[in-house]
Order: structure tokens, then C-alpha cells, then sequence
């Protein structure tokens, strides 16, 4: 049988495992909501976003309550702990969604961009993140945070094509300009949710191998210059 | 005399304005590192990254400290938790401090753009949202995190202005392109700095006042046409 603070761990787990797929179904809704013309996932969004700031609450008062009950100590506490930094960034992934919403409605209703701007494989790989984020904190591997970091990469790339191509139907005619800044806004929204995503992926690493990823070469290479 | 709950809490807030001051220097001197082309400055900002990192954990300490013994309740609970958020978001900010150094490093050894890119009143407003989010969260006062936000939109028009500039010069000659994107880069960095402030004044004032200021016209919008 599992000890009472095990126990306690499981719900927390389990609370961050469903607002981190609520976040990441939001994410993909948000772009399907444009990719589709359907208002409905776009209503979808606006209505989990209640949902999504309750569970930021929710998640808060477990861990607090884990604290106070259960006193945990060292690398027990510093989980917990992480468990309340971990549910801010899954609801500010939530706002950008709904931000990339709001584009999206006023997108819907206007013809395409004649230029195929593929939305759908930022979108995916966003999402993947934020699922793999929530897998690499709950089985607490280092090895799945590395893979997020890698992403990121992927997704500066996927963006910065994307920008030259609306860049491209800016200078073409002025009538795209506001679409295509419409589109920009969305891959930055996308970027930004990713963004948080490796902010969480490198306290995963941190947590579970006491290594601080960020910036080693830089620190070393700059230090011994010194 | 103070009751040892606030007590405990004045000694939190103290550690969050000396790690937001931190900050708030590492922000300035990394951009003062470019400007001045001192390495001096530079040099400061990765020794202070260390000490930022480790603040990060004594706040959370800290508050964990005061869950455990004095098992806040309601609004109590909530302005500690609020701090374990809020020193995320400022060792996060650190973190782009030191981006923006990698790059001053660079930049300082090649000559100045034919231009005046003025990174210095950018890096300024960011550093004065910085201060201003402990003052707002110290103080409780959602006034001045509404200032904050205010403030946003300046740093995004001063972006855009900045970056039609450098796109400007990328055409002009391909031997600015480096240094342009160099520019863009640390401009970028300053303004994920700006968001992190933005993302903390929303929470304090959902603390103070219970209110969520975050899309609120449009949720108000899309509900009533669902």
C-alpha cells in the first residue's frame, strides 16, 4: 500500500496530467478553430479557459496541502514545489490559445491567403511538448525533458519560414498585410507556449539531475575568459 | 510587535525585492555591456546569474517554510504561494540577461551599426516593470500592476520600431545582416522579459482584487455570441 505522501503525490500527478491535456487540446483546438472555419472550437477554448484557471487553484492548494500535512523535505519538497510552477505555465499556455482564438474568429471569416502557411505542423509540435512536459515531470525523466529542448529548435525553424513567406504576401499586395500579421501573431502566440514549455523541461532536468542546462557552454566559455 | 506570521512574510518579501533588484541590475548591465562595449558589465551578469538561481530556491524555501509552520489559509495561502510563482518568473528573466549578454559579447567586438538602435530606453522601461512588480506585490497595490500593463504596449511599439530599422539596414547591405539579427535577438530577449512582468502583474491582481484581467472584452464578446 502506498504511504500516505506517495498517495498524496499520485492525486498531484493526476491533477497535472489532466489540466496539461486540457492545455494541450486547447492548443490544438485553437488552430483547428482557423485551419477549419469552425467557430465551435473556438467557443470550446474560450469555455475550458475557466476550467484550465480553476485547476491552476486546484493544483496550488493540493501542493500547499501536501506541505503542510506531510512536511516534506529536500528533493519530496522541491517536486511539490514544482508542481505550483509547473500549473502557471500550463495556464498561461491556456491565454495564448485563447489569444490565438481571438485571431482566429476575426480569421475565419475572411478569404485564405493564397500561400499554403502551415499552421497545423507548429501546432502539433507545440502540443507534443506540452504532453511530453507532463510525462517527463510524472516519471520524473530527464531523458524525455532533453527531447522537449530539442523541439525547440524545430519549432524556431518552422516559424522563421513562416514569417518569410507572409513576409513575402505582405510585399505582394497590401490588402494580405493585415492576414498575414494575423498569422505572425498566431506563430509567436505558438512560440511563446513552446517557449514555456522549455522553461519547464529545464526545471525537469534541474530537479532530476541537480544539472542547470541553461547556458553551460556560455558560463564555462565566458568564466574561464575572465 | 509583529505575529510571526508576518513576521515570516515581510522576510519573503524582503528576499523577493533583493532577487527582483538583482535582476532588475542584470537587465540594465546587460545591455550597458553593449552600449559602453564594456566586458566588465557582461563579466557581472553571469556571476550574478549563480546567486539569482540560488535565491530562487531560498524563496521557495521560504515559503514552504511558512506553509508548513503556519499553515496559511484563503488569501494568506494564496499571496505565498504567489511567490514561489513570481521568483520562477524572475529567475527566468536572469536567464535572458545572460542571452542577452552572449550576444553583447559578440556584438562588442564588431563596429557599431550605421544606425542608432536604441536598445537603452527599451532595457530601461523593462527594468522599471521589474521593480514595479515587487512594488505591486509587496504593497498589494493593483494600481501599480495595472501600470504594468500599461507599459506593454510601449515595449511592443518600440520593438516594431527597432525592427523596421534593422530590416532596413539587412537590405541595405548583407554585411549588417549578423549584427542586425544580433540586435533583434537581444530586442526579443527584452521583450520576454516584458512578458514575464506582464504575466506577474496579472496575478497579482487577481490577487488583490479577484479579478481576471486577462481577455476579459473578449470573453465577454464571443460567451454572448455563442
Amino acid at each position: 500500500m502506498p504511504r500516505p505522501f506517495e498517495e498524496a503525490l499520485n492525486v498531484l500527478n493526476r491533477a497535472l496530467e489532466e489540466m496539461g491535456t486540457l492545455v494541450a487540446h486547447s492548443i490544438h483546438r485553437s488552430v483547428l478553430s482557423l485551419t477549419e472555419k469552425n467557430e465551435d472550437y473556438a467557443h470550446q477554448v474560450l469555455r475550458d479557459e475557466a476550467r484550465i484557471d480553476q485547476m491552476e487553484i486546484q493544483i496550488d492548494d493540493l501542493a500547499a496541502g501536501i506541505i503542510a500535512r506531510e512536511q516534506p523535505v529536500a528533493r519530496d519538497m522541491r517536486f511539490v514545489i514544482a508542481a505550483i510552477k509547473i500549473d502557471t505555465d500550463l495556464e498561461r499556455m491556456g491565454d495564448l490559445a485563447l489569444n490565438i482564438v481571438e485571431r482566429s474568429l476575426s480569421l475565419m471569416r475572411q478569404p485564405n491567403l493564397p500561400m499554403n502557411i502551415d499552421l497545423t505542423k507548429l501546432s502539433s509540435l507545440v502540443e507534443t511538448m506540452v504532453l511530453k512536459c507532463l510525462e517527463a515531470f510524472v516519471g520524473r525523466d530527464a531523458q524525455i525533458a532533453r527531447e522537449i529542448l530539442d523541439a525547440d529548435d524545430k519549432i524556431d525553424q518552422l516559424r522563421n519560414d513562416m514569417q518569410r513567406d507572409l513576409i513575402e504576401l505582405m510585399k505582394r499586395d497590401t490588402e494580405y498585410v493585415q492576414r498575414a500579421l494575423d498569422h505572425m501573431f498566431i506563430a509567436r502566440s505558438l512560440e511563446r507556449i513552446a517557449d514555456h514549455a522549455t522553461n519547464i523541461a529545464e526545471d525537469i532536468i534541474f530537479l532530476v539531475q541537480g544539472i542547470n542546462v541553461r547556458h553551460q557552454a556560455l558560463q564555462t566559455e565566458a568564466l574561464s575568459n575572465a
